[in-house]
Order: C-alpha cells, then structure tokens, then sequence
C-alpha cells in the first residue's frame, strides 16, 4: 500500500486538553458546495442608535459616559445573575440541578463602531488588556471561573458590530474548564511538567503549525484542532497561569500578537473574519492564590466558522454533533496558509 | 429570599449520559433579538437535475436506478475510506493519531424530492427503517460505530433538500458514544439497571417533559437538554440495546412517534423543521453480539438549532465553546409547546 500522507489520508487525532478525538479527512476538500451561504461579513453604516456608542442610552435606560478608550457595564440581559434563590436538593442520581450565581458584563473596545482589533493600534489592544486583567482580578476574587470571550460577526451570535467582547462569571467551574483543569492535572502528575508547556517546547521546534511568533507569544493552529482555522496563543516564557500573571512585556506582545494574528485572518478571505475567542487559565475564586496551579499554563482560543471563502462555513452537524468533530483541511495546511497571508490589512492598503 | 422557580431562574442541570452540564437560564428568554436572522425554510422549486433523483446521473458518473421507497449507494465525497495507510506510531503522548477506517453511505428516504418524514406515510417511514436495520446489520459485523444521521435544512449544512440520511461506519468509537459507553457502564455498575431504563421510569411517571407517548416509545425533552427544542425516542418496552435489537411492532411504533414528532416540529413555526438527528445504541463490530451491552439502551435524539421562529436560532457560540452550553427556556417549557402543538400537518390543512 501507499505510504501515510496525513494531507492525503484520513485519520484521527488526540486533543490531550479535552480527551477527545478529531477526525480529519483532507482528502474531503475536493467536496463541491452547492448548499448554504452566509452573507459576507460587511461594512455596516454607522447607527447613532448604537447603543453602545458612547453617550447612548441603552434599553435598561441607563446612558453610557463619553467613553474614549474602553468601557465594562453589566450585560442588560445576563444569563447569570447575582442573587437568585437555590434550587432545592435533588431527589435523584438522573435529576441533578444546582445553584448558578454569577454576573455578566459587556466591555466595549473603542468608541469608535467601525473599528476591529486589526484596525486598531497597539497601545489601544492594550488598553483592552489591562482592562481585562482588570476584570478578572476584581470578578476572580469572588467567582471560580471568569469567562472572557468575544464573538464577532452576525454568523457568531453577535448582534451588535461595535468592538467589544462579554465577561461572564460563575460560581461553578463549566465544562470546558472543568475537563481542561483535570487533562493537565493527570499529565502533571503524570510528567511532573504542564502538558502546555511540554506541547509549546515541541511546536517550536517542528515549526509547521506555527503562524506567527514575537518576542512573548506563539499563534499556532493545534494539532488538534477542529475548526478549519482555529488557532491558539500560548506564552513563550514563564509559566503565567491566569491573565493577572502577565508581566507588562506580555501584555505588550499579547496585543501585537493579536493584532497580527488578526490582519492575517482578515486577509485569509479579504473580510472581517468572524470567530468566537476567548481565554483559559486556571480557576479562580476566594482560594485561588497566584502559582497555586503549576499543571495550567494560560492560553486563548481563537473558534473560527469559515472553511472556504467568506461565505462559506464549516457545518458541525450531524455526525459532528452525534459522533465526533471532522474536518477538511489538516492543522498543517491551515497554518500554512495563515502564515502566507500577508502581515498588512487589506483595507490599508486601497 | 423567594422561593426557587424553575421557569424565572437560573440554574445548571447534569447530564448523567455524557458528564456535562448545561446552564438554564429561563428570564433571558426576554432578551430582545436584533442580530442575523436565517432564511426561512422554504419549499424549494423541484430541480430536474437532482443527483439524489431516481434515474439521474451522480458526479460520480454513476446513475441511480428508478427507485420507488429507499435507496442507497456509496457517499460521492465519503469522509472515511475503507483502504487507506494507516499513520505511523505516534511518538509523542501530546502528538497522537491513530488508524480510522471507514465507509460513508446516503440514503434517500423516498423518489420524491418535496417529501419529508411528517409527510410521508407510515409505511414509508416504517420502510426507510427497515433500511437502517439492514445497514446497520451489514455494517455493523465490521465496524465499531455505525452512526445513522440526518441533517435537516440548509441552515444544518444540508445542501438537498431531497429527503435523505448519511450512514458514516467506523473503525474507532467516536467521542459521544465513547462517552456515552462510559456513563452507562458505571450507572450500570453501581446501580445494577440501565441508565435509560431508570430515566424512562421516572420521565413516565413525572410526564412534565414528555411530548408525545404510543404503545411502544416515548418523545420527550430530556432533563438536560441543550438545544432549545431538543428531543429523545426511548423505547418503552424491553430494553433494545440496537435497532437490530427493535421487534416488528417497535419499529411500525417507531414510524409512527417519528410521523407525530415531526409534524408537532414543523408546526411549531410553521415550517419545515431543520435539525441534525441520529441514533446512538450499544457499539457493533466483529465481537459484538445481541444483548451483550446491558448498561445501554437505544435512543433517538433531535438536535434543532430553531429558538425563537423560522428564522431566529440559538446560537452556541462564545460562552456554549468556551466554557458551556446555555438555553434560554427549561426542558419542561419546550415540551409543553411541543405538546400544544397540533397533531395535524398545517399544510395538510389548508
Ligand atoms: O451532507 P454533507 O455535504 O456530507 O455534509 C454535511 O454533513 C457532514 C456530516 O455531519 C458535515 O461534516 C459537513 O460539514 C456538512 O456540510
Ligand atoms: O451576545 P449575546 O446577545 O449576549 O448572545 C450571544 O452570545 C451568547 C454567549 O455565547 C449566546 O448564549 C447567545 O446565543 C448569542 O446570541
């Protein structure tokens, strides 16, 4: 028989963070697609009703200040809230509920609608740093989990095109982080070492799954990855556990990281490239304490739908749902891929 | 404090089959909702050259014979093959992949592309069941996993709206029934009754999320649901382990709840109901044999994006990836407007 090609050959790969298993059939890239397209993503007319402009007053009739840089107020519609009574006991195995508190807020990036974490410039990515560190050091003293993410793009939920991004903490460890704390636990025990910075040591040197890299961060597509161009973002050095670690240097090389990372998404299909980001570090909560988590090495997480143009998306359906995540292209040509999209924005250079 | 209600507020649900839980928060149903809408499924124009039509000619070059009830042949675009190299030995714990072998097949459901199952007649349905038993009777003495879904509507990826289902078989156990082999094996050990079994007496007795009920299956809402108008088919009698397993009256039983459910979906917006659905039972494979998996129970689950209308859906985006899935109204309120539904197809009332 022929020899492996894994750009060639299906086969399933370990994702050792969340133990589980990602089918990847590249050869199914020749598949045509006659089925749903999406609208691309667009330059939206500015609204002067955008109710998260500063100066606006939103539908808790609450007005926002004449913000300039970033802006955190309480999400007016929270899944969680703070004081909600506790459910009773549960009677039985197969019925389990329990208490949920928590609180959600919404971080504007800019004042400006029309801006992306590609179009702005360093100092201003920065600012949404320090504000997140912010966050979490003020939300993590009282929550086991602060859960910072962004969702850009219609396609992802997001309703609004003004930059921001939601925090969201509670008083339960969810699921993700949950499977994610007991992985590298195991494997610290295991090889007395974090699983991420044994898995970093490696993609720095076999190099193909990198995209970019500065003086403090890598983006590299994992080798597990399930979206066509999902990406991650680890810490070159030290070993920060949660977002309050960061040295300033590494906020610095986070936001041009981030920036880069983003022009060349942008230029991948000449559009504002939708995704769903977020970060994992270690939990907090009232007794979390830095260095208390030597198995955690904190990442973000960059989710993005689109598999071949700027309209059209990956499905995560039938079998994905029912059975396992599949995908088209492998890690390594997605990487590829990114790394040859060029470092300048396409809107900066008409 | 008030007294705890599960309709006004929030609290998180266990997931006994797959060790997850999920947020429910009911009061954020209120929320209004200004982002991307989906196009309505429509009644598509018939297209004289639609490859899954009987008599007409594949990409492949194949032609499909005049079939009059189901038809199946080889997926044109299979994401498994069935003779492929095999990946060489992983020689890192963080860089695994492993062997998959496989095969992926389409199945039409009937000749006529503007037919869906809450249309077609019960012995229609009771037909393509019967095909699913013979393929999963074939298949199933090689692979491990023989997964049997169907993604409904182009919002689901489905891109014909011709009636029909996709049969993906596997070498390995893919992540969900993985899990789901594990959760049952340790219920089964510890309690010494199928999971299933337990959870069904109890949802007959509570009936609260129970949907529709005939002699020989039940639909209801599951305690856990994640999806808003998320579904399950539990056998009532016996303990069929695999559809092989199902007794004559199961399966003519079974065609009739999938009839009933279906039109209850599609009158809940008033259209054609898009979901992915699929059906997990005990494993297959050369070792397999009738009645040795005890800890399982074979089910059906319906898994629809739809939340508000025929065109507003539940996005699973940011917080559902990052961290956990959240829905906006409790299990007990999807199936009472499930249950409110009417039992007549609207369009065979006009
Ligand atoms: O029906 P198709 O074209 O094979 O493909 C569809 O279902 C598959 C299985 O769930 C997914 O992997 C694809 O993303 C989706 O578009
Ligand atoms: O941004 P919104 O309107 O709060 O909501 C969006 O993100 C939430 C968190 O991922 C999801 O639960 C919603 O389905 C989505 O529409």
């Amino acid at each position: 028989m022929q020899e492996f090609k894994p750009t060639e050959h299906q086969h399933v790969r370990y994702n050792p963070l969340k133990d589980e298993w990602v089918l990847v059939s590249p050869h199914r890239c020749l598949r045509p697609w006659s089925g749903q397209t999406e609208a691309a993503p667009e330059d939206q007319p500015p609204d002067p009703l955008n109710p998260l402009l500063p100066g606006a007053t939103r539908s808790s009739g609450q007005r926002n200040p004449a913000y300039t840089s970033t802006y955190v107020f309480p999400n007016d519609f929270p899944a969680l809230l703070e004081r909600v009574p506790d459910p009773p006991p549960s009677e039985h195995p197969l019925f389990r509920s329990s208490a949920a508190k928590g609180t959600c807020r919404v971080m504007c990036f800019h004042p400006d609608s029309t801006m992306t974490i590609p179009l702005m410039t360093v100092d201003e990515i920065l600012a949404v740093i320090n504000e997140w560190v912010n966050q979490l050091q003020e939300l993590g003293r009282k929550y086991t989990w602060v859960q910072i993410f962004e969702n850009k793009g219609a396609i992802m939920g997001c309703s609004n095109p003004h930059p921001h991004c939601q925090i969201w903490a509670s008083s339960y460890l969810p699921n993700e982080p949950r499977v994610k704390e007991r992985c590298q636990k195991e494997y610290f025990i295991k090889f007395k070492r974090p699983m991420l910075l044994d898995y970093l040591k490696e993609e720095m040197i076999k190099k193909e799954r990198v995209v970019i890299q500065n003086a403090e961060w890598v983006a590299l597509v994992p080798y597990w990855a399930v979206w066509p161009y999902e990406t991650m973002l680890l810490p070159i050095n030290g070993r920060p556990q949660r977002m309050t670690d960061l040295t300033e240097e590494q906020k610095r090389s986070l936001a041009e990281i981030m920036k880069q990372l983003n022009i060349k998404y942008d230029n991948l299909f000449k559009c504002s490239f939708p995704y769903s980001m977020g970060f994992h570090g270690a939990p907090t909560g009232p007794s979390a304490a830095p260095g208390d988590s030597p198995h955690w090495l904190l990442h973000a997480i960059y989710l993005p739908p689109l598999l071949r143009s700027a309209t059209v998306k990956k499905f995560m359906v039938g079998y994905e749902m029912l059975a396992q995540s599949q995908r088209d292209l492998t890690p390594e040509q997605a990487a590829q891929r990114l790394r040859e999209c060029d470092d300048v924005h396409y809107k900066a250079k008409k």
